[in-house]
């Protein structure tokens, strides 16, 4: 079987059902303002003008060569549609049109099983159908416009086309970026372990991130598994673990979903890092691209509150964490810095919240931070009694200093630091200062969490990763 | 003892420290930007004007009574400020002024235990040290201007300032409204036990939140735990839990933390929700002021994304839940309406993704909540990926129609329904919208969730007790 390197590289699209005010227009602006240098073509059966495009009636009336087709069409055109890929030499055709083994209805089967049978046959491969297809930013094709064009080391293939939608978006907006990502259905011809088998050989692609619901061979799937997850990184989002979950994956994407514990022994033997959740998912793939150089689990937590401190050692404290004591001399210089009445922990974790934002707080975090044999891993944390007084312009100025320092000792120390900010709490102005916050430290390189219990879950993820591939 | 109800109804109330420019005066405007409609007094040593008010030297200067103290002062002035309380028949004073027990200097020990002492002695009540103190909506006195001023049936009562108003704020913009609140840090005189106490007598709560460090009687705090969750829906977060955390909390509050398995017994034989972070405590909130009256475990999920929906079965059967089939004169009624092409779970969980925002959505969610005998509860859930193609325009008009759709559909059914948004996910105008949703649904007494297994967490824990409860 060919590569599918071909799939992510088309020098030519074209969009099939691109009618005036279609779904198969929106695909079609949407690839018109990505960052995709080649041709774009749209076919549709009134051979309409649309977006600025002649329309052709056909595919087969385009001139020249097309390499990559997205079908909007009905489902009962599409195995013809196959014959037309053939006749033109196409080589991949993503198929967002459902209503094919999904829906459950013998005639839905039918159709599937007929468009995998002619893809097979004639060499075009088929992606989907009940799929959003290929997002590949080296060549600047998304089918989103909020999706990045940069290019980065993660690939994502997901069953789901939402899911996909938010995976990308949700890891973008934290600073994640993708080698190449698809969207891929029912997987009628293109399946998962085809998907897996070619990021094993991707050599744009250090850590795979799957979302899948189930598989039509357990036996293949499993041995690429573990092929591909002894040489990169791999996280596995499995929907359908329950049996109630199983049956709506049947009737998402036609998946015969398996039992969890299956699945459950087939993803842990494979050394693959299993997650439960969008969520989870998006935390790991933050963590693999900002905090690849963790070592330990020795943790220092600063920042603002000291419930949130007690809080938060805790949350370390399940995960297998430790926080180490601050060496006396620190102790004692941080007491005749800091007055008595200020109520703070002046330990680890080390709770500022009183001079949160000020240049004290920045030389304070800078140092720690920089201390070597310290820690494996600091950790700033903003909590919301601190801002409990500011006023709106004050606000704004305490904002732009956070983002800063955070980038500032980042840069200074080189060493693991990460930032935990409490999300939708309360007004306007608080949210959009955490989401600035948030995207000058991801635009920086800096991993930003969510949640505190969810950074230590990651982190802790990672590090068994790491550990279960020392021991071999 | 007397009752603590006087501690939320003052009449008069002074801060002392209130010098410019300091915390004191932070406090200060605060009172005066809220709605109590009592006196309000300043005192700093330099009988400086501050915000617009005269300044007082000492509190006993203060011509007519005072009822209410917050202290601003330093620690050492303490002792004298709670004999000068004494002579001015203060009620009682929350002492903002850390340095005390908290320090682990034998200074700050001596200092709290000879406020302790005197408070015992005059009988004023001290709250505190190291606390923000009374938050009374029943009379307007807040110390956030973002407080709400409305009343509500929930007590909360928190060792951590900033926790304090992490809980207030996260579940008052989800739409949870106070009775009384307090923020009672080291609990040097008004402690834990006797703020439970007093909630078990209050009329105007019917359930109390918890977050505690520590106790200094556990076989009391047993007694009265028990006394009050036999009453009213107890929620306690417990920091600490950890044994580094409850080292943390004893830098914090001064706590003896104590064996987390002594807690865990303690919690679950008294009968109250235990839940392990800010946003489960806030989860809790929010369902039981919004869905006292869920009855079972019969969930419908209806909404956008087929991965979604999936993930949600997996969510829900995680906890215990059961999605039931749809009746199949509705799933044929559904067939008729719905295209097979849209790829669309017509069942449990209903994939709406294709028609949300429309009327199809709002009669058909409508329809399916208001159906007697079928589910205990309805949850609808909006997903990313069914808005990434939608212009800024189309997109503010689908956010006023869901968040419409959802008022009156609960309106219109009286039944138990709840709404979960995927936050922090996209850019900008997305965040703002789910915002707006939020906002709209809170304040027409929806729930509204951030994840699906948050919802399914906590109305596990909510039926689990009603469960207990039932059973005797």
């Amino acid at each position: 079987m060919p590569s599918l390197d071909s799939l992510f590289r088309p020098e030519s699209v074209a969009i099939v059902g691109a009618s005036p005010g279609k779904s198969g227009q929106m695909f079609l602006d949407s690839v018109l303002s990505s960052d995709f240098k080649g041709k774009v073509h749209a076919v549709n059966s009134a051979a309409q003008e649309v977006s600025g495009l002649a329309g052709y009636r056909s595919l087969l009336d385009i001139p020249g060569k097309v390499d990559y087709v997205v079908c909007c069409a009905p489902a009962p055109a599409v195995p013809q549609l196959v014959r037309d890929c053939a006749e033109k030499n196409v080589t991949a055709m993503a198929v967002f049109t459902a209503g094919f083994a999904e829906s459950g209805t013998d005639r839905g089967k039918e159709l599937e099983a007929e468009v995998s049978r002619l893809a097979r046959a004639s060499g075009v491969r088929v992606i989907g159908p009940n799929c959003l297809g290929i997002y590949s930013p080296g060549i600047g094709l998304a089918f989103a416009s909020d999706f990045p064009l940069e290019r980065g080391r993660v690939g994502l293939m997901c069953q789901s086309g939402g899911n996909f939608v938010y995976l990308v978006r949700a890891a973008a907006y934290r600073g994640v970026r993708f080698s190449k990502a698809i969207s891929y259905g029912n997987a009628c011809d293109v399946n998962e372990c085809d998907l897996l088998e070619y990021f094993l050989e991707d050599e744009e692609t250090d850590a795979v991130a799957v979302y899948m619901e189930g598989t039509k061979g357990g036996q293949r799937l499993s041995q690429v598994l573990r092929s591909l997850a002894a040489e990169k990184l791999v996280v596995v989002l499995k929907g359908g673990h329950s049996p109630a979950g199983a049956r709506t994956a049947a009737s998402h994407t036609g998946s015969l979903a398996g039992s969890d514990q299956v699945w459950d022994e087939l993803l842990h033997q494979s050394g693959a890092i299993r997650v439960y959740s969008l969520e989870e998912t998006v935390d790991m793939l933050v963590t693999l691209s900002f905090l690849p150089g963790v070592q330990g689990r020795k943790v220092c937590v600063l920042g603002g509150g000291g419930g949130a401190s007690v809080l938060a050692t805790d949350d370390w404290a399940d995960y297998g964490f430790g926080l180490p004591p601050l060496a006396e001399v620190l102790r004692n210089e941080l007491r005749s810095t800091v007055p008595t009445e200020a109520g703070l922990i002046l330990g680890n974790p080390l709770d500022l919240s009183g001079l949160a934002y000020s240049d004290g707080f920045y030389n304070l975090s800078r140092k720690l931070v920089a201390m070597e044999g310290f820690v494996d891993l600091s950790v700033v944390h903003i909590s919301l009694g601190m801002a409990f007084w500011s006023s709106a312009s004050s606000f704004g100025e305490q904002i732009d200093a956070f983002r800063d320092a955070m980038i500032k000792i980042a840069g200074y120390s080189g060493r693991p630091l990460a930032v935990v900010m409490q999300y939708s709490v309360t007004g306007w102005d608080w949210q959009k200062g955490v989401e600035d916050i948030q995207r000058g430290c991801a635009a920086a390189g800096l991993p930003v969490y969510h949640s505190m219990s969810g950074a230590a879950k990651a982190v802790d993820r990672f590090l068994r990763y790491r550990e279960a591939e020392a021991r071999g």
